[in-house]
Formats: structure tokens, sequence, C-alpha cells
């Protein structure tokens, strides 16, 4: 029988937080804090509006080789790895799987998609593609892949090969229990012992951002608002006092 | 003046039945039955929600050679394979191209799609691009291409140069004739004489797999209801009954 | 102090009319002119439906070496180029970018992006990236670029390295000036010089073209109404007789 | 019974003629005469020294699909294509294959090409690889291709379809019986047609072209001497008769 | 302390069989066992002349992330994996490196490379580059590589990550322990299972090549002696006969 | 008339010492020094067995316009850019040409590398292809390149734009007059600026290497003798003083 391992998650609120700093916030802090690239690049957002944060299951394929991986494996399901990944998936989870960026193998299809968005599955990040794809956004799950196609996971050149190892996927390393911030510009991988103080920093909130915004809108002086010079200070203070006697 | 041969073509029952099989099920079952892979790769839905099923009238372009195809293309209009290739169309007919994988050809414009669309295709494959993108996605067209172009389709490396004759389109070979399935997962390649055999594999439907679905995005055990476990076929037999007793 | 170009800019009643020419017949004429080939290929409209025509700033990219571009960018931001070359931003104006086809830097966010267009900027075409992309496609400008990343412009290969000057973007050489017409079918370089001619040939208007589009949509004869054969024309100027005493 | 066609052969004389000039000279020339580009793209010269030229005999794959080629190839060797084209081998013919860029497949191994050279074949040019390459490359025969593997023709993705029809390699259009012109520069193509003018183009000889050579080589001034300039042609004609004296 | 695991060796007698069979035979052999293809795509011969086999030493690149390996590896070599895999080096051996492709990361110098050769190892076959290429090239050792580079092995995108584990080389899946067999056409990978079986195959020695090699290349017909036909039979064996008196 | 700039040397004895210390030294120790990748990656030595160390004169391609660059280039061969960087050629020089990385285009041929061979050029590095390159690897030439082809520089898709300019280079950046170091690893860039550091660092003498690779050849332990761990000190000295009493 097929045992694998669980991950260890961050805490709930822990990537709360991190949803609401987005990934562009992350990758630049990210990179501050030493990282230089933590994108996952390839892997495009299919389900525009969302953004998502929550600890990384892994599923890592391989070239198919036939002496270990024969057509037997449909005659007993439970030894398909690309299931046991979904086995462990507990609310807020998100799969990243290294599909070696093939694009003639659906790594999943909607049924294994229901069950994932079924036990509360968040997301799926595919450096490949899924298949059943009209059927699969119609489930309330984000997606990040390279595509879809007809063909199942294994029909062509690929094999389900590690449950919660480290993985590669579009690039960046990814460990089983990551936290994966992902949005409409992308998904990117923060290390946990890292997410705290990526928080901390991202969280010198910028309250003039939206007035800069406006003021450029308006055809302002870049370099009088963005970022805020000081002779711009105290238009913006009287901005907010403004907006907040008009709440 | 030039001729060019026209398609044997499956019965239009044949089609529609296989239309409803869908790219992923026909993919996956002739693999079982012994074709690797039927997926046209490359080529990407950009009808999204449709689904067709037809015979195939093929285009081949090759790289151009200026002894072979000059300019003077455009002073007799009737020298132009591209158009051809539409004359032969029936209604249900879906015309594939073998465009070289090339980004800066666009192959059919609105006009030549307007006329094919006026004689009742029914969707286009290309290894390739169109033009005058925003008039041709207003027709009643299925597209599954690459992409698009402003430039025409001689306008830069390919000439068209060859019709219904065997192509290979995103590394699939197609025979005209051949019988084309596409939906949002993309295209596959049918071979007339394998379609009866596809159609009754497919057949088998799963009733099943409306529990289950239901089942699995209620979060139950994946193991119990897909496949459907002997434990859960009292359980789904109930629910058969009690739907049945409802409409 | 960095100082960096202006460019010199053709009539806006030039570029208001060559919007109206659109991407593809632009291509084309061009291409007969003697331009083989003025497409960028790469940038793809993420902005569906706008069409729009104006000059070109340009911002050159370079690969990263970080003896001339260290880290202290951010102490002074008046030194990033990609600022600069906004601060020249007329109505109209369309910004190009040579980002070298770099998937992993958002060459401009939402501010940079907000400034532009507060400032009149009509149009994005960058071989690479944006970021912030949810904030950014909430503005009023139109989008040709190749994808989007969290990541930040120097973030990992590439640094700004020149404003107004030639630019190669998408394999097409561009002009500091040079007029760029993008559209769904994407984006060419019209060389100001040939601009008039262009528009000459361009509005040789084919006024039948609505009646062909109409008579192959009902599925009539290519050969007698694309172009309009002989035989066509007394239908085609009863049909638009009976049109002008209808309205 | 398989039967394929044949080709017809320019005069070996004028082929003779062709390899004298050299694949350089001919590209260059034949862009003048309007074929902007007659390289064969991709197969590298892996036989250094040798130039020659003959008429084409023209190999095509297709990618495979196992209803039209199953296992049985090896019942009968008869229908294997790739043996066909070689049946038709004589004294300086040139073998050239559209192996699609594949670098898993091997076309010929030792045994095909030693019946080949046996015949009097002269070179090999494969858009893809051969096996057996170090016996191979023992035989007197010249090779421009992309590569080696031990993998054999049908192993992976495709299969040999048509022997003696048009093929694309390297990005060329080859017809059978075009002229091959292959040096340690590449392979090009050059049109039946067009080769008599070729070589007449060709064979106005740059005598002064060694004269010059020497002169650059001792760090003479090249907008003297490249072209010759009125000034250097009485050295030239002087340096000339001296040649002339010694021999 | 760092400790990787060994791997369980084959017999050395199994290893020089095979050795004689060569890769294409056992490519050929094995996709005939059902192994598709067992070919190390990428990876080219850089020791013309040379064929080995052996088992695999495996090592195991991942991208880069600084949080895992920082600068400090220089400070305690014995962290670096790419000395550890090194290390289990017995007579016979061959390294194999997933290096991801990557050409700018050379995984050996000489001096590691010396190390291996000093301590029997008899190839490198790397998805990737080595560097000190000139001195690597002096040695003992057969390579099979994608280049060279001057950069060392973390110098940019990739960092070893694990030694002994399975890895995919060149779209190849390979265990540690499983024999290579590589020579001028490349590598293939031998599932120790299977070797015994593979040898046998391959040792049904064609004794009659020699023979219609011969008859090959002096234009005798390749359908009579390739594969031999009946009626060449008596001929080869009067042939056989006669080289045997004359020895 | 075109005039273009010349590049300011460094001294020669500085280039003389830089030879000495190679490319893979060079690479790393910049590494070191805060420049992650100096690598000119894609051109491969041509010349084996060479090391040269030299100031670059650049010259930049851009992608083809007809409109900037026709037919006439060939009536006044002194508007050819290819021609005037070779104008600047003192002894030591290394010429670095952004070629776009295109296969199609042979930038020099055997007459202007004849010319610059005259004038004491060193070396030519081209993310690209040379032309006549049987006659131009006769040269006492260094080469670093992409590939050759038979077409002309100007044939298909580049022009030449610039000399002397800041140019990309197989994704390096490369200012004009600065040192490029080559050798049989590749191509690698020096900033003037930190040349004698890097002189400096690397002429920390690792005197014990030759003891060192003796060692390793003779199956001695790695952790023993590289680096030289404090038990191997005397041994080494000891040895370095039987080496000084033979000599």
């Amino acid at each position: 029988m097929t045992h694998t391992p669980d991950i260890k998650r961050p805490p709930r609120d822990l990537c709360n937080a991190l949803a609401k700093v987005g990934s562009a916030t992350a990758a630049g802090e990210l990179n501050q804090m030493g990282l230089r690239d933590t994108f996952i690049r390839g892997p495009v957002a299919h389900s525009k509006g969302r953004t998502i944060a929550g600890p990384a299951l892994t599923l890592q394929f391989m070239p198919k080789r036939e002496d270990i991986y024969g057509a037997n494996e449909y005659d007993d399901p439970e030894t398909q790895l690309h299931r046991h990944v979904l086995y462990h998936t507990q609310a807020g989870d998100i799969v990243v799987v290294d599909a070696r960026g093939d694009m003639t193998s659906g790594i999943f299809g909607s049924m294994m998609l229901s069950y994932f968005a079924g036990r509360g599955g968040k997301g799926v990040i595919i450096d490949g593609c899924i298949r059943d794809s009209e059927q699969c956004f119609a489930l309330d799950l984000g997606y990040w892949i390279r595509g879809v196609t007809p063909n199942y996971h294994t029909q062509t050149n690929i094999i389900p090969f590690a449950v919660n190892v480290p993985i590669a996927c579009g690039d960046a390393l990814v460990f089983p229990g990551d936290i994966i911030i992902a949005d409409d510009d992308g998904a990117v991988v923060v290390p946990v012992a890292m997410a705290d103080e990526l928080l901390k920093r991202a969280s010198h909130h910028v309250e003039w951002e939206e007035f800069t915004r406006m003021k450029l809108l308006q055809g302002e002086d870049l370099r009088k608002y963005y970022p805020l010079r000081a002779d711009a200070q105290a238009e913006y203070e009287a901005w907010r006092a403004a907006q907040s006697g008009e709440s």
C-alpha cells in the first residue's frame, strides 16, 4: 500500500495576512531580504481576480519509463500518486506540481479537482496542463497553469513520481509546506521561516498611495507624488483630514 | 487552372455523436486503442465553450521560395491555394492548416472566413495565426489557433503549397477526411476507421459520474466514490432512484 | 542630473487617420511599399477591442551588470530611466519597450502607469511584462505585452539603459517618434516618412466590402464577390442604390 | 509492392562547376537573383573540408501515427521508405531528409549509408540525426546533420512518409532534383532553372582576390584593396605580371 | 556532517559486456523490450571514440534559492554535494548529473574530475556544462555534456541538491545504480533488471554483417544483402569459409 | 562620410596578464567581486587551445528595416558599418558583435577577417555566425561564435547599426573598451575599472595546485588535498623542496 508524507502547515492567519500582501509586494520584499527570484515562471493565472495564499502540497513528475510505470496503473487506482497528493488536502491548501513544462499531459481532470475543492483546496499551480478544462474552471478553485490538453496525465511523456518532496516548479524550488501567494501577476514561493519578516515589511503600509494614485491620474508630477515629496506631504495630510471628515 | 481534390466525408451523424464524446475522452480512449497521442499541440481554443466535430479539409504551407511563388499571386487570385481549400467547404467541415508554427503569417482574414462560415464551415485549426481577428471572432466559427497577427499569409516566411493532402499540424499527422474533435481542451484527430470503435467505447456511459461529482464536492472520500466502490454502489442506486422519483 | 531627449511628434490628425487604417491593412500596404515585416512579434493585445495610433517613446533595457547598476537606484528615484521615459509623455503617446523578451521583469507597475495615463498616454508595447497587472488593466490604456509577473523591473536579469533611442522590440526596429498602430491583431511600426503614402494607399476605400461580406455570409461564390467580379458589379450598384434609398 | 518515383538529374558537369562556386557565393548570388534565403538552416557540416554539389533525392518524415505505421514494418523491410529513397541512388546524388528537426530519431545507420556510398552517393543532408555515427563517419560521404543519436528512425516520434516529393528541410523548400551545394559553411538549394545563371554570375572571377588577400594580411588599407580601388589597379597588374614571370 | 548513500553496483563483467553492445543496439533492443526511449537527449560526446558502460552515480541540481544555499558553502567544502557524489567513486563508475539543461553553470572543474579519474571513474554525463574544459579533456575520462562554461557550479541559477537519488537527465529517468552505455552516438540508460535480457538479445550476433557491409560498399543490392536474402546465404558461407582458410 | 568613434584601450601588459588568468578564474573572481555573471553565453570556441585577452571593439546589429538600409549599401562600401568597426583595429583588439543570435547571417567573411588579422586583431566574439568559414579558420585568429552560414551579413534579418557603442552579446552587457578574456571555456567581460583588482585576486597563486592534481590523479583523498589540509601541508612542502632540488 502506498503511503506518502503529509506536510506541516503554517498558521491559517499567517496565510490570510499574506494573501493581502499580494504577489508583487511579496516578490519585491523577498528580493530585498535576499531571495533574488521567488516567482514561479510559466504557470499563468487562468482564474482572474483571485488572490490566494496557503501551504504547498507538492507532486513531482518524472520522464516516463515503462519498466517502473506500466499500463497496470489503472488496475489499482491506489497506486496513482496524483491521487495521493490530494488525499492530504486540508482547507486552504494549494497543490503545486512539477510537470516538467509538458504541454501534452493533463495532470488533473475534473473528478480529481472536484475532490480537491470538496476538501477545501484553494488552488492549483502546475508547470504544465490540466484536462477537462471547462468543467475544472467551473469549480471554486484558483488556477495557475501553462495550458490545457485533452490528454491524461501519463498518456505521453511523464509519470507521477513522488508526493510532498522538494520540487522545481517553473524554475522555482518549492518545499512541501512552503507558502504560495498567487494572484493575477502569478505565483511566488514564500519560505515559511521568512513569512513573518515578509509580513512585517509589507505592513509598513503606504497610506499615501491612494492619494498619490489620484494625483497621478490627474496628470500631476510623478517627482512630487511618487514617492511623496516633502512639499506634497502637507497637501496629503489635508486631503486625508478632509477624507476623514467626509466619512 | 488550378484543381484540387475534395475529401471523402464521414456520415454527419457520426460526427455529431463524436462531438458529444469530447476531446478528453477521445484522446484517452484512442490511446487505449493504440494511438499514443492524437492531440494537436499548439493551437489553443480562442472560442471558448464550443465543441465541434467534423471532417478535415487540409491546407499545407511550405517555406517561401520566390522562384515558385512570386508577387504575381495577386494578379490572379485563382492561383491562391488558401482560397481553393475553402472552395470545397460543405456544412460541418473543419479546415486544418499546417502553417509550420509561423507567428508572422495570418493564414486567413475575415473575408475568407466569412465565405467559409457562409458555406457552413464549423471551425478552423491552424498551427499558426489568423489576421483581422476582431472581425473573425465575430463570425459563428470555432477557432483553435496559436495566435493572431496583422500580416497576411505570404508576407514573410511561408506559402500555401497543397490542398487536401496529408499534413502535420501541431505535431499530429492529419489526413484529409480525418475527423477532428475540438473543444476547450484542444483538438484531436480521429482516424475515420477508428471512429465507430471510439464511439462504442466512449458510450459505456459512466452513469454514476454525476453522483460521484456531487459526493466529491461534498468532501467525501475519493477512494470510495471514484471509481465507485462496492460499498458506494447501493448508496448510488438509492440516489438514482430518488432522482427518478423526483422527476 | 539625468536628462533624456524628447521625441518629434507627427501631427495628431495623421495618427488619428492611421488608427482607422488598422494594423492589418497597414502591415499589408507597408509590405507592398517595401517593408517586408513591420509587425512587432511577441507582444499580444491584453486590452481587446482597442485601436490606437501614436508616436513611440522608446525605452531600452540591457542585460544587468552590477558595476553600472547597483542597489542604490532606489536611493534616488531620479536615476531610474523607466521614470524618465514617462516624463516625456504627451497626449496620444505610446511607450515602446525593448525588454529583451524577459518574462521575469515587470517593466511598469500601476503607479508608473497611473502617471502615464494621467498625462494622456494611450498605450504600452513591451517585449516583456508588466506587474500589478490587475490594477494596470483597470486604467484607460491599451496593452500589448508578452505577459505579467510580480517581479519588479530590475529584480533579475535586465536594467533600463537608454531613453528615446532606436530600439528593437519584438524583432522590429523602432525609432523614437515612429508611429505605432496597434489593435487586436497586434502592433506595427510605421516610419513617419511613409505615413502619408500609407494613408493614401489605404484610403482607396473598398466600398463594396460590406456588400461582399454580406454575400459571402449568405454562402455566395467567393470567385464572384471577392474581389468583386464584373458580373457582380451591377448587382452591387443596385444594392448600394437601394441602401441609399433606405437611408 | 512499393514504388517511388526517381528524380530528373541535371548534367554532372553543371554540378561539378557549382561545387567550385561554393555555398557562400551561391547563397549571395541567388539572393541577388531574387531568392532571399536558400540556406538550409540547422544541419551542420560533420565532415569538414568537403565541398559537394549534386541533385537532391528527398525523403519526408511525418509525425508518428500508429494506425498507419505499426511495428510490422520490420516484418517486410521493403515497406521501409528510407530504404526506397536510397534505391534511386546514382553517382553524385545527395539525399536530403526532412526529419522535422527531431533529435531522437537516427534516420540512417551504417548499413544504409554503406549501400548509399557503394552506389556512388556523395552526401547526406538531414534536419535531424543519424545513428551508428562512428561507422558512418568512416564512410566516404559528406554529412550535414543536426546531431547523432543511438535511436533508430521510427523509435520515437516520426515515420518515413514519402520519397522524392517536395520537402521542407531546415526551413528551406527542396524539390526532388534541385541541386544542393554543401561545404563547411552549410548547404544551399539551387533551383535547376537558375543554375546556369548562377554559374555565369559566379564566374565573373575576381582575379584580384588572391592579390587583395595578400595585401590585407600585410595590414594594408581595406578601402584601397577591397574592392580594388583605381590606384591599386596598376599595383595589382604589376604583381600579376610578376607572378606570371615567376611561373 | 553530510552523509549520502552509496549505490548498488552490477557485476563488472556485465558492464564490460554491455560496452561491447554499444548504445545504438542497446537503444533499439530496449525499445523492442518495452522501453520506448532510453536515450539521454542533449548531452553530446566530447571525447570521440570512447565506449563505456558502468553504474550511475547520480547528482541532482535544483533551482537556486538563497535561503537554503548561501555563500557560506565555501567556508566548509564538506557541505558541497558535488564533492560527495564523487566520494562514492569506484572503478568503472559513471557520474550522471541533472543540471537542468543550464548553460551557465560548470558542474565540475579539473580538480574534481582529477579526483574522479584518480579513483577509477570512467565518464561524466551532464545535462549541462563543465568548466576548465581544456584541462578536463586531458584526463582519461569520457564526456557526454551539453557544453562548457567558465562559470562555477553555483554561480548563477542552480545548486546541488541530492546525491544518489532518482534524477531526470536529458529527459530520461535515471536511478542510482542503473547502467549507462555511452559512445559516440550518445548515452542510454539500462535498468539493471533488464541488462541480462538485453545482453542475450544483442548477442544474437549478426555474423554476416561484415560480409554485407563489404558487398554494399561494392555497390551490391541492398535487398539481397541486408538483411541477408536466401540467395545470398550460400555466397556468404563460401566467403566465410574462404576467410577461415586465409587465417 | 561615415565617422565612428574609436575606443580607449587598457595597457597591453594588463591584457597579457589577464590572459594568463583565464576565463574560469576570471568569472569566479568577478562573481565574488559582485558581478553575478560575466560569461558571454552562446558563442563557443571554434579555435581550440587559444587564450586571448584584449579590449572590445563593438558592433551592434538591429532587425532589418528596408527604409533605412536598402540594397544600395553595395554601391558604396564605405557605408557598411561592419567595415568601419574593423578600421579601428589595433594590435591585440577583439571585435565583439551583437548579432541578435541570428543563425542565417554571416557577419564577417574571409576578406574582412584577413584585414582584421593583418591589422593585428586577435579574436572575434559573435552572438551569431561567420561565413567563408574554412578560409576564416585558416587565419591566425581566435573565434567564439554560435556557428557558420553561407549567407552574408545583411542577407536576411539583420543590419549593422552602430559601432563602438554599448552592446548586448550573448546576454552580457559589453561596453566598448571593456576587456574580453576568452579561451576554450568561452568568453567573459571584464570591466576596465575592475581589472586590476581581478588580477590581484587571481594572483594569489595556488602553488600547491600542481601537487594536489598529482595526488588526486593517484587516487588520494579529495578532503585531504583539495583544498590542502593541514596534515598535507608538510607533505606538499617536502615535495616542493624535492622538486626544486631536481631542477
